[in-house]
Order: C-alpha cells, then structure tokens, then sequence
C-alpha cells in the first residue's frame, strides 16, 4: 500500500531577507515524496527532469528509499528551474523566474506497477495532465490533488473536470477565495464541495488548515514556529505528510484524515524551518511524534 | 464574585455593502459587559455618557442584570459617537468619525461596592486610565486588559507601565506586530511576556486567537461562521465572554481560561451576525453551549 506523487522535481533558486540559495533540490512532487516517505510507506514520484539535474539529488531521493521509475530524465532537455523572493515577514513571495523546459511538454505515463497504487497525490500541475493520472489509475482508494491560480483563471473548465473526479482538493486560502469569488472561507469550501470532492482542505499558512465534508468541520492548528528559513513547500509537505500517513494506516476515515492533516502540519514545520529539503534530511521520527503531541496539547480544552 | 468592566458606552454608525445603521448601542464596554452577562455573575460597567444617551439603552442594559452604578451620565455633556465602514469582505474597516465628548476629560472613580470586584476587564482605554482603574481595586483576583494601536504609538510608556500591572494581555494580530517590531506572532506574544502580562492573548479574527504563557500555549479555533453581518465589537465580546465564564466558575488555571476564550470565541461568534448587540439580546444559553460542542468537536484528533 503506497502513495503515489505525481508533481515537479525542479531546480530553485530562493532569496530570503538573509541568504540566497542557487538551484537547490525542490519542486512539488519532491516535497509531498519527501514528506510521504516519513511515515513508512512506499512512496513512487512521478516527474520528468533535464539532463542538467544533479545525480546528487536523485540519489538522495533514492537512498530515501523514494521509487523513481516514474521520474523520466530527459537527456536533451533542461529542468524546471524556478526563483523566488520573500520578503522580511515571509507572506509575500515574488517569483523571479519561471523556466519550464522539460516540464513544458510533459505526458506522464505511469509505470505498470504504479497504477495499482491506491493513495494519489496529484501536486500542482495543469489539470488535464492530472485527469491523465487519474484515467490510468486502476483502483485508486483516495485521489487529492492541488491547484493554483494559474489554472483557476486559464483552465477553469479542465479544473471543474477534474473536481468531478477527486476526493480531496487541497488549495490555500487566496486559491479558495479566487475559485469561488466568495471571501468567507468556510463558505467558500462548502461550494467547491459542490463541484465534486468530497473533502476540500483549505490552508491557511501560519494559521493552519481546515477541513470542510458535507457533514464536518475540522479546525487544524499550526505548529507555531518562532524561526522561519524558506516556506517554499510548505504545502505539499503538509499534503505529502497527510497522504503518507494515510497509506500507513490504511484508512480513509475522518478520524483518520483529521490525524494526517496534523502529521502534514508537522511535517511542513519541518520543512520551513531549513532550505530545500535539508531540514527534513535531520527528522527523526521521534521529533514528529513529539510536535504532533505538542499540537494535541495545543488544542485541548 | 463578579466581573467590572471599564469601557466605552457609545453611539454607533455602522455601514455594510448592504446596511446602515446610525446612533446604536456600542461601544467596548457594553459588548463586553452584554457578553460576561452570559455566565450569571454580577457585571458592573464603568463608563461614561451624556444627556443625549437613550434611556432605551440604559434600561435595557439595567433589565439585562448589569450593574450601571458606574455609569455616569454627564447632563451637559454629549456621548462618544464612533462611525465606521466595513469593506465587501469585512476585512477593512475604515472609521468615519471619532467624536470623544463625554469620554476625553474621563476620570472614572470607581463606587465603594465595585472597589472588591475580583476579576477586572480593562478594555481599550488611554493606558493611564486603565491604571487608576488597577490602582482603585482592593483585591483583583485577575486583571485583563485590552489596548490599540494609538496607544501604542502615541503612550508606550505609560503603556508599558500598565502592562506590568496585568495579569493578561488581549490584543489583536496587528496590534501585537506593531508593539514589537515582529510579524511572528509567537515571537511578539512572547516578547510582550517581557513587559510583566503572564498571558498574552493574540485575536486573529477569523484565524482564531492563541494564548501564550512562559509555559503554555493555546490555539483556539474561530467559531465558523459562514454569515457575518457586523463584525464591530467582537473582540470585545470575546474577552467579556471569557471573563464571565472565568467569574462564573471562580478559578484562573490554565485548564479555565482555555474554556473561556472558546466561550468567549462563541459569544463574538453570535455578535457578528447582527448589529450592536441586537443578536445576543436573542441569544439562549443552549445556543452557546451548542457552539461550544461543535468548537469541542472541531478540534478533535
């Protein structure tokens, strides 16, 4: 029982008021993988990079133990590279660059082996490409997958496609607002529900996630952080953390949702406290298990 | 054992992209006082208006149970008007008008009876008043006060002073950003530890509020409301709120105050879906108590 990721694998360039970092292991898919890998299970990512990717960082994903028959390398072909700016508080990012390249042309076509896999995370990608995953999945038991505002305002139909045929969509809170035209959140979530998911999870960055079913509500903190390094990632580490531990139980449940949305909190509090995936390199499970407690203190009353 | 509490008692205008309603019943005084009514202890407010103050608003506040010894009536004088703007999404609010009258020469004098009142909410007032305020009570068990960004600005030192004199803290996100120069709210709640508050409480509207202590720290979750018709005075709810559930069971541990800032969350919750206090005036105690469960459930994981 696995979790198969299908998202970037890209080279980043980010700036932040105190250092800068020059194409450094990122991407969506590396950071749900990463995330995923956490919690035991078998985690595939499906992705496509240049010839110019460093071998250091597909090693490493693979001493992780994360299977890349799915990440095809293009050998004439150059990565996604992408930059970005944050500003001194870290809630606005500019970004600097965007380079396609392989990721231009990309069909994905999943290994025989990797349509049987059961928990899909489908990262920020064109939502046709996504539909795509989903068409060659033979007995999917749980499909979430991610947007952004680029295809809210260019693809809308393909995204209103796509939502037919979800469980889960996990957009921010300004994706939500954007998709709907509705500034209240809660409402907001209750209408994407209507286009076909049965979950839509909203998150919010420093101030958590939330979880709206046509019978529930559930209200995830934050880890409350006092340092931040680089919050690239943050989203699909908490998305890749919530569908590995998913995969490890084996559930799909409320209860068990609400419990993998605080792993992918923690997770993603990782994430943000280093650049690229260097944080996540010196997890132990131990500290997981511990903020995942703190959380549940947190909360109590 | 009862709750004082110290605020403005004013004439509201309020307009919404789709009402307006002029000269109502506001002010952080009579929201708060309305709010800790809830919890059936004896409620004093100290305020002050004039001879153009409807009797209407007094009497009802009189029929409510509050205690309005310390509200004095200036017969020459004209209440505080406030006006205000609320923008299509409620985020922005824009004040029309501030006309003082009555308020700026203010110098409340607490009656001999309010002098033992154990649990003290100072709302928003210039720092100096909230002081002589502390300096006039005899045995406060738990003082809480609130402040703005004009004081911030404009009276740090005095600001400071009073805040070595408090138990708690409340104050909002941007407040909190703005009196420490730091845009992580766990690093400026625990900076303003520093100035002598055991607790800061950091109101996040609809993200919430948390509560942060040397060794604690809380996340209450925002009640989702999915219609919001007037936002004015819900912060001052949530901190009446709070404090008459704290008086009602006569304890300030940590395990309390949690329960009364979700208590406190569920009053502000029932004051932003109408005017001034038009909603609570229908409010029955099972609705707030049902609130609190689904709050309860919210959170659970």
């Amino acid at each position: 029982m696995g979790v198969l990721v299908v998202g970037t694998v890209t080279l980043d360039t980010v700036e932040t008021p105190s250092t800068r970092v020059e194409d450094v292991l990122g991407g969506s898919g590396v950071y749900a993988a990463v995330a995923a890998n956490f919690f035991k299970s078998a985690v595939q990512l499906v992705g496509v990079i240049g010839a110019d990717f460093p071998h250091t960082y597909t090693d490493f994903l693979e001493t992780e133990g994360i299977d890349l028959q799915g990440l095809k390398r293009i050998n004439n072909g150059k990565s996604f590279r992408w930059g970005g700016r944050y500003a001194k508080d870290f809630n606005v990012r500019d970004t600097l660059f965007t380079e396609l390249n392989v990721v231009a042309d990309f069909q994905p076509i999943l290994p025989e082996v990797y349509k049987e896999t059961p928990y899909l995370f489908l990262a920020n990608n064109p939502p046709v490409l996504q539909l795509s995953i989903i068409e060659q999945a033979t007995d999917p038991k749980l499909i979430v997958c991610d947007t952004m505002d680029f295809w809210i305002n260019e693809e809308r139909e393909a995204l209103e496609a796509l939502l037919a045929r979800v469980d889960v969509l996990v957009l921010n809170d300004s994706e939500a607002q954007l998709f709907t035209g509705d500034s209240n959140l809660m409402r907001a979530a209750q209408t994407i529900l209507r286009y076909g998911p049965k979950r839509v999870i909203v998150k919010k960055g420093e101030h958590g996630a939330i979880s709206v079913t046509e019978s529930s509500f559930f209200s995830a903190p934050a880890y409350p952080l006092t340092e931040v390094t680089d919050p690239t990632g943050a989203g699909d580490s908490f998305a890749g953390g919530m569908l590995g531990y998913i995969a490890s139980v084996k559930d799909t449940s409320e209860e068990t949702i609400r419990s993998a949305m605080i792993y992918g909190a923690v997770v993603a509090s990782f994430n943000i406290e280093d650049f690229s995936v260097n944080r996540q390199k010196r997890v132990k499970f131990s500290e997981i298990s511990s903020r995942y407690s703190e959380l549940q203190e947190a909360v109590r009353f």
